[in-house]
Formats: structure tokens, sequence, C-alpha cells
């Protein structure tokens, strides 16, 4: 499971001389302007006061997390929606972003998600200093573990590009909670991507699931609506791997750069170790159109982690690794023209040659593997080439 | 050489009749709302209500990139500021921009830092469909390639936090550009980091450098100011490492997902490459101040790479690799309190221990070696440790 928490911590942070003589310094301050501050006038003043005095910055200053629910957040575009309860935010698409074919990558969409929910949080007042942990959980020292992602994307947006982004919360059994998003262009209201996950807690110290106490359900349940992005009656159920799958990239080392705020490894990781084991020509002509993650248990940095995939028996070109590129090619011909016909999207490619893939993330044990993640992925035909290249 | 460019195209793409129908969907049309959009508004509208009959989206719509200049910008939170020529945004960290210690990484400054100038060209009207390339350029067939690059960071800003990033341009030598930066805390006004980069034209067929012809310069030179970020009278020469280099990682391969819009190796790559080679206590107990990198070639995603990184001779403690845990325990504690004494940033650090590291990515040959990147990196020591630990 992947997790984020992290206890409270003000640290304290000290500048220069140099830097408070800083001819090009403006000072802004913005106690009672737009951003929605969570800080009494007084004792935001005092902490500035601290501030202009001893050029030392305070995080909650910094940060200045909401204790009260806000409506609209003018710095991150975010606002209220659905009578009170969800939250939207317009996002502009990033040039850092995109992938070579100028479209956002999955894990942009990803971290989008990721940051969007905790905005959501962000506006509701309920946020501690932990990553998304509400103060109700942070006094019964429990933190958010994420145990089910699906994301289906129809298009991806492209640099430059407006989305609105729409989050919300329902109930998922006693214990969990379900989030689900919406992305849609902002300039046609097309949707673009949708996307569901389950939550669970977990006591930080014993790592173990813990039910949701009552104090921590009259926090978030007046938040919970019954709407869902993705309809899923009976999800098929992902097979388990082993060594005998067709494709298997092992002795992946995570690298500092790839561990979050908990020193576990990273969600970015997971999807690019999953995402490595499929076959070049597969991501040069198809592009993923659904992903399915089943979180199992923690990566830590220091373990030796295998990706192995298996295709599945769903699409028309069961095993697309068996067709000669000329064939692709005349392939892909066809699902262009038919493509073009049907102005396909999702649906009609799931008629058109889509593949799946099962994917498992494990930690390489001398006794035992140990599962991190069981994925599905669902890649559609692209509707064009890349549209450019340089060189 | 990094580039960042890609010829024009206007992509075509077609949605399900499912999405046309969706229920969610909620239309937004902002031809004359706060959007500074460029399409006239008659041409607006028949593209969108071609939108709206077929289903299809041109990217045209969905990108609208301004061909005026614009003075602000809701969407981006971006406003022209020095008299007409520079550019500021502000910015909010997002959650997956940050690392383990809850401040942004230097990966994500770094992009930052590019997409604030490429909104700057963005608003200027100047931007062609290429990555940051004028209409004059396009014309012309020439890209931007970045030859130098120069960061200070003295703070880096924390999860939530507002910075606003200013950005403008100059003249560097006959054919050349100059791109500065500036970060600052929007709640206290503290420079947090400066950055300078040199800037060049290259000839997207030849890959040869070009010298910038008068059309181009007539767009850009009305941009220029002489106002600079960093401070660099007669910067000092990074010295070549050879393999008596003391660290090297050799047979570093790049991924599909490092690639960028030129399907060339992208910054933050690089930038991951040369810091896996700083040793773990060193990371652990220091930051980053300072990283210069000079560009002399592009790399592929064929090519192998090697990293190499060598100590240099400035810092107090000359080589920290030869000082055993004990010790530099005991360093530690001294250098912590003398730094709250001083409240001491930067300069401070650069008396207290900073460490430097010259580095080298070059793509590995069979009869020679040729250079990616030249880099040197400044560590100052830590305030702090790691605020937080969940485990």
């Amino acid at each position: 499971m992947a997790s984020f928490s992290c206890p409270v911590s003000y640290v304290v942070r000290c500048s220069t001389a140099k830097e408070a003589n800083d001819s090009n310094k403006q000072r802004y301050v913005n106690v009672n302007g737009n951003f929605i501050g969570s800080i009494s006038e007084a004792s935001s003043r005092s902490l500035i006061a601290f501030v202009a005095e001893n050029g030392c910055v305070v995080n909650d200053v910094r940060q200045k997390i909401p204790t009260k629910k806000q409506l609209v957040d003018t710095h991150r575009q975010g606002l209220i929606i659905e009578g009170g309860v969800g939250y939207r935010q317009t996002v502009v698409i990033r040039s850092y972003e995109v992938g070579p074919d100028k479209t956002a990558t999955l894990e942009s969409v990803m971290n989008l998600l990721q940051e969007t929910a905790l905005n959501h949080v962000w506006m509701s007042g309920l946020l501690s200093n932990g990553f998304g942990a509400t103060h109700g959980m942070m006094k019964n020292n429990l933190i958010w573990v994420v145990s089910r992602m699906h994301v289906e994307v129809d298009h991806y947006p492209i640099w430059g590009e407006i989305v609105d982004i729409d989050t919300w919360v329902g109930a998922s059994g006693k214990n969990g909670m379900r989030r689900d998003w919406l992305i849609r262009s902002q300039a046609t209201g097309h949707v673009y991507a949708r996307g569901t996950s389950t939550w669970v807690m977990m006591n930080q110290q014993t790592r173990r699931l813990s039910k949701m106490p009552d104090e921590v359900r009259a926090e978030i349940s007046p938040w919970f609506i019954e709407k869902h992005a993705i309809k899923e009656d009976a999800p098929e159920k992902i097979s388990k791997l082993d060594d005998k799958a067709k494709y298997m990239n092992s002795n992946l080392k995570p690298k500092r750069s790839d561990l979050d705020m908990n020193h576990h490894v990273n969600n970015v990781k997971y999807l690019r170790w999953m995402l490595e084991t499929i076959p070049d020509h597969v991501l040069e002509s198809h592009q993923l159109s659904s992903i399915i993650l089943e979180y199992r248990r923690e990566c830590a940095s220091s373990d030796i982690v295998q990706s192995l995939c298996e295709p599945e028996n769903d699409g028309i070109l069961r095993d697309m690794d068996m067709i000669e590129d000329n064939e692709i090619n005349i392939l892909h011909g066809f699902s262009l023209a038919s493509e073009i016909l049907k102005c396909g999207g999702l649906l009609g490619s799931y008629n058109q040659g889509a593949l799946r893939y099962a994917h498992l993330l494990q930690i390489e044990g001398e006794a035992k593997n140990e599962e991190i993640v069981r994925g599905r992925t669902t890649w559609k035909k692209k509707l064009t080439t890349i549209p450019f290249s340089t060189q």
C-alpha cells in the first residue's frame, strides 16, 4: 500500500543579512488579501513581524493551512462545488508535464489527481499538518493508505490546455473512503479522464489497518456523496503473475529521488516500473486508456523490486509481439481510418485492437517474493502518430 | 546542449458519442472571458462550433496561444512587469513537487524556471507553436538551445507555499540571449532562489549554431533589459573530469520516460544522473545551494552515459568522505550552532564547510567519450535534519 502522512512539525528557517537587504525584495503580506489563510489577523501580524525583524520564517506562515472550511482559493484556482462538499480546481497543463507527443503523461495526470485530492482536504479545514490526514486522524495516530486506484483516460490534455478537475469523496464499506475525480476540457466541457480510488486508515506506528474512529467519521462523513465517476459493478479480478510471466524486469532499485514524504517509493516510480515492461512498438502505436492499481504492501528504499507483465486475452490482437512490423502498419492504417469514420474514443477502441496487460510489482525475497502492487493496463490505438519530430 | 522546439502541427482529435452525451458535461467557452486567447472572436466561434457539432477538438482551440502581447493571464496567474518586458507568475508548490523533507526538489525548481520562461514567451505574443521559438525563428528553422545555466537556491519553498517567480531576458553577446529568474516568498518577499542562463539558436536540420537573423532580433530585442539576477564577473572554469574521477556511475541508459519533446534526454534526468554520484551522507547533511550546468552536446535515447564526479578543493571540509561518522556529528553540531547564531544562509555557509563538486556527463564511446554536460554543485549544511519521519 502507498501511504501519505507526516506528523506536526514547525521548522524555523533563517535567511542571511544579504537577503534582508536585497534591493529587489518586495513585501507581500496577504493576511487579509485574496489568499484564504487560517491564522487570525493578530497572530499573523505578530508572526510576520517576527519574520520581518529576525529574517526568519516559520512554516505555518509559509503554508497557511486553513482551520476552517473555505469556499474559494484563488491561488490554487480551486472552489467548493457539489452543494458544499466537492472541489473543483482549474489547472493549466505545464510544459514539463507533457511527453514527446506534447500531451500530458499519465504520471502528470496521476500527480494532478493527488494534488487536487489534497487541496480538497486543504479547503475543508480538516487538514492537519500531515499529507491529507485530518485532525482526528492525527490525534489517533492514523494515516491514509490507498488500497486501489482506477483511472480511465479518453484524451490526454495538451501543453497549455486548461482543464477543470472535480473531486469528491464517499463511503466505501464501513471503514473506508472512496475518492473520485473527473477531468474536463474547460474549452469544450468534454470529459478527458475519470478516476476512482479506495482509501483505508493505518496506524502509523503498528502499520496495521485501523477501523475508522467515530471522531474521524464525524469529521469526514458530512463530505460524503453518493456519486461515481466510474461505474464498477463487479471489477474483474487481476490474476497474480509468477515467474512464467512473458515480460520481466528484475533487480530494480529505488533511488533517493524516488522516495516520497514517508520514505517509501512513490507512485510515479511504480508506474514507470510497470510501463517499462510494455514492448516499445505497443508504446509507439497505442496509448494507455485505463489503469487499475491494487496496492498490497509498502515498498521501502532498501527493497529490490521485480516488475512482471503478461498480455491478457481480451483484445482482438492477443499478442502484439507476434505481428511483424509491416503487418502492424497495415493494421495501423485500417484502424486509423475506422477511428476517423467513427470519431472513435475509448469505447470504439475496445473493439479495434485494444490491448490488455496484467502487471505485478514484487519485492525479490530469498524465500518468498512479496507483492507490492497488482495492476492492469488497457491500451487503445493512437489516432495519430506523434504529431511532430524535430530530427 | 539541450534544445526545446517543435514545428507547427495542428492535430485533430476526436471524441466518442458517449462523451458528447455525457450528463456530467459542462460547457465552458472562454472566448471573451478572463483567458486572454489569441483567436479572433469570429474565428473562435466557428472553431468552437466545429467542436460542438462534430465532437472534435482542434489543438489551437485547446492551447489558445496568443498572437498579440497580453498583460495578464489569470489562468497561469502571470502578469507582465518591469515596464512591459518582464514576467511574473505566482505559483503554489504542489504536493508532488516536494521531496521527503517536504521542500521543493531542485528538479521542481528547474521545472518551474522552464515553465515561467515559456509562459513569458507565451504572453509576449511571439510564441510560435514550438517550445519557446518565435515566429521568426520558425520561419528560419531555428530552435533555442541552452548553453549554460546557473541556479542558486538559498531556501527551498515548502509544500503549499506561494512563491512569485520573476523572469526577464537580455542580450548575451551578439547572437545570444540571457534569461534570468528570481524566486521570492510571497508571504515575506524573501528571495529564495536566483537563476541565470544563456541561450543560442540552432538550425533544426543541420544542428549547427546559427547567428541571430535580423528578423528575430527585431522580435526579441525590444524585450531585452540590462538586469542580472546573479552577478558573475568571471565565472570560474569547470575543469574537465576524466576516468580518474573519484565517483563514477557507468552504463546509464535513458528510458522512454526521460525523453523530452525533441526526443532528447531531459534536463531532470541530467540532474538525477549528476546528483546520484554524490555520497549519501552528504545528501543527508547538506543541501544543494548552487548548480552550474554547461551544456556541450545533445544526448539521444540510444546513448549510453557515464556520470563522473570529483570533490573540489574549496570547502573547509575538503573531502567529506574521509571523515568518520562520529566526527561528522561533532562538526554538524558545531555548524548548526554557528548557523543559528549568524542566522546564516548561503554566504554564511560558504565559510562553514560548504562542499563543492565538479561533474561531467559523457557519452561512452568506443574511441572517444563525448561530453554532454559539465557541472559544478555547491552544498551547504542543512540547518535542520529532516523535520519528520513517519517510521
